[in-house]
C-alpha cells in the first residue's frame, strides 16, 4: 500500500509557514503499514491542484490532502475535489448540528460563511472533524482513495488520529507488506568514518535491508529499513549486530530525542534535573519539558541572560566574571553548583557560551560553548566550539549538553551495578 | 521565473526529519523575484528522482534540489544527476584543497569516503561550499538551471546566501516581474467574520491582487500578495486601505514573529523584560532571546516547574498555593512581580497552567493557563482556555503572552503621547 501527501497551499510556498504535518502523517502511516511515497506542496490553485491529483493517484492507492479548508475565498481545495470527483455539493444535517454545537458560545462566529461549511461534495464520505469546522472528506476513486483534511496542525493530528488512520487501517483487511524501521543514535565519530567503520556489516546485508546515515547537530543516527522482505526477528537481528559495530560511540538504541533518553534514566531512579543556562536562554529547559510526565524529574531553571541575573540568583561572583570572563569554566561550574543546590535536584547542567552575531574575541570566537554538569558525585565541564550560526550554536550546545549528561548517567549506573 | 525545489531523503517520507528548508528556501527565492511554484519530497531512489526532475523541468526554469549528498551509500544523488545529464565524475582539484583545509584540523575525517567528496560532474559547474564537504553543483538543461546542494540546514543556508542566490540574481539580468507581499497581523476576530468584515474589500481588489487568511493560535495573519501586476505604490496603497479596515484587531503591520515586535518596542525606549515560567517551562524565554540583539532587552527567567521552585526562587507562599490552586490568578500575579522585582527589568510575564495531558480538574480543565503581565504601572491577569494538547497549549499561552504585553506596551505608549 503506497500513500501520497498533497499539502495546499500558497503560505506553504512563500514560505510563511514550514510543513510540520507531513514528517507527522509519514509516521503514522509507516506505523499501520503504509509506505509514504511522495509529498507534494501546491498552491491554492484549480489547474496545479488537478496536476498533482492526477499524478497521485497515477502512482499510489491512497492520497491524503491537506489544508485549503476554510471558510474563506483563497480556500479552495473542497470546490477543486467536488469537480474532480464530478459532485456537487449539498447541505449536510450532521456537520451543521455539529457546527452549531462547537460555536454553541460564540454565537459571533455563526455567519454565513460559516454555514458555507456545512455543505458536503455529495459523493464523499463525510467523517466527524471533532475540533473543527471544515468536514473531513473521502472520496472513492477506484479501487483508490482520496483523504482531505484542514492544515491546521492540531485539527490535522485530531482527524488522522481518530478517523482518517482507522479508516485506511479498515480498508487494509490484509495489509499485504511489513514495514519496519529500526534506529540506534551514536555520538564522537565522523560520518565517513562511521561508514568505513561499518563497510563489511553493509556489504553482507540482504538486499531488503537499507541502511541510512542522518548526521544532526554531532548525533548521526543509524537507520535500518526494510520494506516488506525481513520479518521482525530477522531485523532483530540485524539490529543486534549493528549495535555491536558501533557500541563504543552508542548513545542510544532508539530514535527517541535526547531529552526522553535523559527523561527515562532519571525516572527510572526517582532522580530529578535543573538548568541554569545562558547562551541557550531557555531552550534546554523547554526541551526538558517538551513531553507529558516531565514534571516527575524537571524541576525548573534559572536563566541568567543578563551577568546581574548571573550574580543574583545564581551567586556568581562579580570578581569571577571579571577575572575569566562569562564564558569560562569557572563561571559556568558555579552556575551548575548553585542551581542544583537551590532547586535541590539530583542533577544539573549550565551553559554559557557566545552565540553571537556578535560579542566574539580572539580568544573565544562565536561560537564558544562551556557546560558544566553537576552530580552527586562532583562538577565536570567541557568547552566546545560549535559552529558560527546562533540557531546552529544554540541548538548545538543543547546536544551537547543532554549528551554529556546522559553518557554521566550510564557510567554512574555501570558503576554501581559492577 | 518560476522554480521547484525538490528534497531527496527517504527520512522525510518515513517522518524522521521536518523540512525546515523549503519554507526558507521559498522566502529567500520571492525576495529576488523568483515564484517558488512547487516543491516536491523523493526517496533516495534513482527512478524516482529522474521522475521528479522530469516533472519539474516540464514546468520551472530554475529546479533546485536538497539532500543526498553525502560521502555514505544511501546518498545518490550525485550519480543520478550525472546520469540524467549524460557525463561523468571527475577529480576536482579545487574543492580537494578546499576539503583538506576543512578537516586540517581532524584528520581523522580524511578517509577514503570523504575523497569521493572531491569527484564532481564534469559538465557541472561547482560553488564553493564553505561550511561543508559536498559541492554544490550547478547543470545547464537547455535554458533551465538545475542547483544541487546539501540538505543539512545550516550548509544549505550558506550555500544559497553565499552562492546559489547571487548566482540566480546574475541569471536574472532583467527580472520580469515583481513579486509583492504585505503582511499584517490580527486577533481577537475569527477568521469568518475577519472574511465578512473585508467583503466590500475584497470584492474592489483589482485581479491581479490576492488576499490570504492564515489562522494560527490565535493569531490571524492576513496576507496580500501580487505577481507582477501591481508597482510598489498600488501594493502600498491596497494595503493602507486594508490596515484601516481591520484597525481594531490589529497587532502588527508586518509578518514578524510576535517576540522581534515585542523586542523592538522595548529596545526602542531603552526597555527591559524577565518571565516567570511554568507551564510554558521556558519556551516564552527561548522565543525571547532567538534572534540577535536580544539581550538588549531580555534579563533572563525563573522557570519555576516544581511548586518548590515558585515557593523558594519567587517567594509564593505555599498557603497561596494551597488556598488558590497553583494555576490561579493570586499566584501568577505574585510570580509577575517577584521576577520583576528580582531581575531589576521594566516589566514581565508570568505563566501558569495545566498543559496536560494529566493535572486537569472539572474546576481547571487541561488547556486552563493564566497569565500575568507586570508594569510599572500595575499587574494585570487574565485566565484563557486554550485547547486539548499539551504543545498546542504551550504554544498558544505564549502567543497570548506576547500579544498582551505589545497591547500593553503600546497603549502606555500612546497615553504618553497623547
Amino acid at each position: 500500500m503506497r500513500a501520497e501527501i498533497i499539502t495546499i497551499g500558497d503560505e506553504l510556498l512563500i514560505g510563511q509557514v514550514v510543513d510540520t504535518n507531513s514528517a507527522w502523517m509519514a509516521e503514522q502511516l509507516n506505523e499501520i503499514g503504509i509506505e509514504l511515497y511522495q509529498i507534494t506542496s501546491v498552491h491554492d490553485q484549480r489547474e496545479h491542484i488537478v496536476a498533482a491529483l492526477d499524478e497521485a493517484f497515477s502512482r499510489a492507492d491512497i492520497v491524503l490532502t491537506t489544508g485549503g479548508l476554510g471558510p474563506t475565498n483563497d480556500d479552495i481545495t473542497k470546490h477543486v475535489l467536488c469537480e474532480y470527483f464530478d459532485t456537487h455539493l449539498i447541505e449536510d444535517q450532521r456537520v451543521r448540528a455539529h457546527i452549531m454545537d462547537l460555536y454553541r458560545e460564540r454565537p459571533d462566529v455563526l455567519n454565513k460563511l460559516t454555514a458555507t461549511q456545512w455543505l458536503v461534495p455529495e459523493s464523499a464520505e463525510i467523517l466527524e472533524n471533532r475540533v473543527g469546522s471544515a468536514p473531513l472528506m473521502v472520496f472513492h476513486h477506484g479501487p483508490q482513495i482520496l483523504a482531505s483534511m484542514p492544515g491546521v496542525p492540531y485539527e490535522m493530528k485530531i482527524a488522522m488520529t481518530e478517523q482518517i488512520l482507522p479508516y485506511l487501517s479498515r480498508q487494509l483487511s490484509a495489509v499485504s507488506h511489513h514495514i519496519l524501521h529500526r534506529t540506534l543514535q551514536v555520538t564522537g565519530i565522523p560520518e565517513s568514518s562511521l561508514a568505513i567503520l561499518l563497510e563489511e556489516y553493509e556489504a553482507s546485508m540482504p538486499s531488503g535491508l537499507h541502511l541510512a546515515y542522518l548526521p544532526k547537530d554531532g548525533i548521526i543516527r543509524l537507520r535500518l529499513s526494510s520494506y516488506g522482505d525481513l520479518t521482525e526477528e530477522e531485523m532483530a537481528l540485524w539490529f543486534e549486530k549493528l549495535q555491536s559495530q558501533v557500541r563504543d560511540y552508542m548513545i542510544a538504541d532508539t530514535d527517541d530525542p535526547l531529552e526522553v533518553i535523559l527523561g527515562n534514566l532519571l525516572k527510572a531512579k526517582g532522580q530529578t534535573i535543573a538548568t541554569a543556562e545562558s547562551c541557550t536562554g531557555g531552550k534546554l529547559a523547554s526541551l526538558l519539558n517538551k513531553h507529558a510526565g516531565s514534571s516527575a524529574f524537571y524541576w525548573g531553571s534559572i536563566i541568567s541572560y543578563d551577568n546581574s541575573v548571573k550574580e543574583h540568583l545564581l551567586g556568581v561572583p562579580a570578581e569571577l566574571i571579571n577575572t575569566h570572563g562569562v564564558v569560562s569554566e569557572e563561571v559556568v561550574r558555579v552556575m551548575a553548583e548553585s542551581v542544583r543546590k537551590q532547586l535541590n535536584t539530583d542533577y544539573s547542567i549550565a551553559t554559557s557560551g557566545i552565540a553571537g552575531p556578535s560579542g566574539g574575541t580572539v580568544n573565544k570566537p562565536v561560537g564558544t560553548v562551556w557546560i558544566a554538569w553537576a552530580t552527586p558525585h562532583g562538577t565536570t565541564a567541557e568547552c566546545f566550539h560549535l559552529g558560527k550560526l546562533r540557531e546552529q550554536i544554540t541548538d548545538r550546545a543543547c546536544v551537547k549538553a543532554l549528551v554529556g549528561m546522559i553518557q554521566k548517567l550510564k557510567v554512574e549506573r555501570m558503576k554501581v551495578e559492577s
